[in-house]
């Protein structure tokens, strides 16, 4: 069980056990959760296996421990089996750390799978309303100037179970899974665009794929223009092709599908192309039966990552409260941490760097009284926008709108330690 | 060829071809890369055999694309076969980009190999000159706060090869290679300390792995007290077996094999232990037959990844160069280069966020006349320390001290476009 040593170092600050972040600044606390060695012994431990023998050798490309491999993507069942590749793998944020989602768990949303493209063969044009259209080549690509960014990107249906009238049991990877972060590094759509020479008549761009459905987004010129990205690079290393090998749109901050994946098109025209991708799918159906079309960045939102359903506390006693924070209009200022369901609110520690466009870790710290307890978090971006509570979200929009979900969400610890999806 | 249509955007700025930085600021330049695209038809590109079938459907765990199978560690013939895991495996740095390594490419500094490490089996001492020696289990560790960071690790061997008497005909993984990056999660090693009571008399402290060799290193306690981190998440995943599953201890800027992967003690003591390690190995011999020991931040230096060896010009024109930059002491304050081999400099664009003991991603931009050309770059941090040119190197050490070498490094780039390795 675990003891505060220097409570006057871990001062209450909210409800139901949030203490100070001091805790976390001065490096002061003590968590308890260790057991005492005994005598200070020079060799007080096992001797294990691994120690008496020669380890494995190099290999060129290495992958996680084989006692890790339950940190996988969660893949709901396809609703057509036949249709294998039609819907998504969900990065288990759980069961991971920082900000960096390693890229082979990478969230992926896919209208019909993930095509084998030949780099050799991959061609970028961009036409339409330019002065002169031009065709790109993979290498050619790479004969441009570069950027790297660090960027989240989020499915626009993110978080949609949170819509169902009641709370349904699914854990962090089933909810929010359709979210992750990468550092991304490309050629700027806008270098491409002022060498293709955009008539003065062009107010949109339309942005398509190479995969089978030909998933195409209507993409706003000054978003282009601004810090769209066509990224060959993910984490390092080039872009794998469940996110869009070889070449993907970024734009920072708007809802994933935008980020047209495999990009094989970008043509310059005047109006919004109004593709299937943006009538049939990707509107938000209102409470007046009206509908929003091209709502495109992803609003203030935050998730608890730890705990959350599945990580058990053992015990009452010290437990560090963390999870992700961001915003597609701007940086993260502010995150606050409720244990007790929202009736109080303490800051939490923002883990920098904070960048605009992509996560914050937050940590709070959390004496847990072996009661029940709601945990939520409230995060704030710097253009003044806070994360709504469910009622304020269903009061504004209604809870038919499928995508853009972003309101408090609420994970219950219960006496056993358990944690569970409710409404709070 | 490429073409400059803007050539008052692209002022040169230092000889044989470097241009103003502002081609990347304002994105002005036209490289001219692409081909045009004659008509402006609708439908310009071929349709591809994979635009005409559903893709492959989801995996829990993805990897790179089939066509990137080359982008592997370098992994030096064994000196001796029989000692499989004995020496490095290096990252491929010239085919990255950004600054975040891959983990699966994520160097590999290995005394004996890669032990197979149980979590539930794998225990952390903390004893010697504490007040209450202390054992943690791995689960005991995820009770604490965390902390994440990005930070570069670099081998203390890195670039050895650059002290031979002759350039050799080396490329960037076998002369760079021992250097990589991760965004790194764990728990602060002051926090533990502080909880085991360090005493007075304390002044350093030993670090071993459970690797077979138990690798060994004394730390000076103000380090540990600083910024250590005991990692259990690397690229927001458990740490790879690799670099130290499942916990591995990092000292921001430090040498890389204090960094002690597997980490299974930490001892405190008045003085350092002299394992064999900081013996043996991990000295500086200097020009006088005198030697350095306990040498502990890797000095400021940096690397061009782009051009380099194997990566041949296509013909005169536009091309980004391209490198990472980095301090053990601080932060990157600036970066220059040149390309007539030191004769005049210019200053390079410094890629942001710029993180203390964390590479940074410098851009500048050349037109290649198609003559013969010596690329280097020089880095400068916040500390004021410049990177020496080899000569100056030779000069203060001598070059026979293998470690910590971090002078200017130099790419001939000949009239056929290929890079190699030359003092210059």
């Amino acid at each position: 069980m675990a003891k505060m040593q220097n409570r006057d170092r871990g001062d209450p600050v909210a409800g139901n056990g949030l203490l100070s972040r001091r805790v976390f600044l001065e490096g002061a606390l003590v968590a308890g959760a260790a057991s005492t060695a005994g005598a200070a012994s020079a060799e007080p431990l096992a001797v294990q296996p691994w120690m008496k023998t020669p380890g494995a050798g190099f290999v060129g490309y290495g992958e996680p421990s084989r006692f890790e491999n339950k940190v996988v993507r969660f893949i709901p069942p396809l609703p057509n089996p036949a249709t294998q590749g039609v819907g998504v793998a969900r990065t288990p944020l759980h069961l991971l750390d920082g900000i960096i989602t390693p890229s082979g768990l990478h969230f992926e949303r896919s209208h019909s799978g993930i095509p084998d493209i030949d780099p050799d063969q991959h061609k970028l044009v961009i036409h339409g309303l330019v002065r002169r259209p031009l065709v790109f080549t993979l290498e050619a690509l790479h004969r441009y100037p570069m950027h790297s960014r660090i960027a989240f990107i989020e499915c626009a249906g993110n978080s949609l179970a949170l819509s169902t009238p009641q709370a349904q049991p699914l854990g962090m990877a089933a909810i929010h899974g359709n979210f992750s972060c990468s550092e991304w590094t490309g050629v700027k759509l806008s270098t491409l665009l002022d060498e293709a020479g955009v008539e003065p008549s062009a107010r949109w761009l339309i942005a398509e794929g190479a995969d089978s459905p030909a998933m195409s987004r209507s993409i706003p010129l000054a978003k282009a223009m601004d810090d769209a990205l066509l990224c060959l690079y993910q984490n390092g290393e080039r872009v794998r092709p469940s996110n869009g090998y070889p070449v993907r749109l970024l734009l920072p901050g708007f809802e994933g599908n935008m980020n047209v994946k495999w990009l094989r098109r970008l043509k310059l025209s005047a109006d919004p192309a109004m593709t299937k991708d943006e009538t049939s799918k990707y509107t938000i159906l209102l409470k007046d039966e009206k509908a929003w079309q091209f709502v495109f960045p992803m609003e203030v939102k935050s998730v608890i990552t730890r705990p959350s359903p599945g990580l058990t506390l053992r015990g009452p006693g010290f437990y560090e409260i963390s999870g992700q924070a961001w915003s597609g209009n701007g940086s993260i200022r502010q995150v606050d941490v409720s244990a007790d369901g929202g009736r109080s609110w303490a800051p939490a520690a923002l883990q920098g760097p904070i960048l605009p466009k992509a996560p914050v870790r937050f940590r709070a710290a959390w004496q847990w009284n072996g009661g029940s307890a709601v945990l939520q978090s409230r995060a704030t971006d710097d253009t003044g926008m806070v994360q709504p509570t469910r009622a304020q979200f269903g009061d504004e929009r209604g809870l038919r709108g499928v995508y853009h979900y972003n309101a408090i969400a609420s994970w219950r610890i219960d006496e056993k330690g358990e944690a569970s999806n409710v409404y709070a």
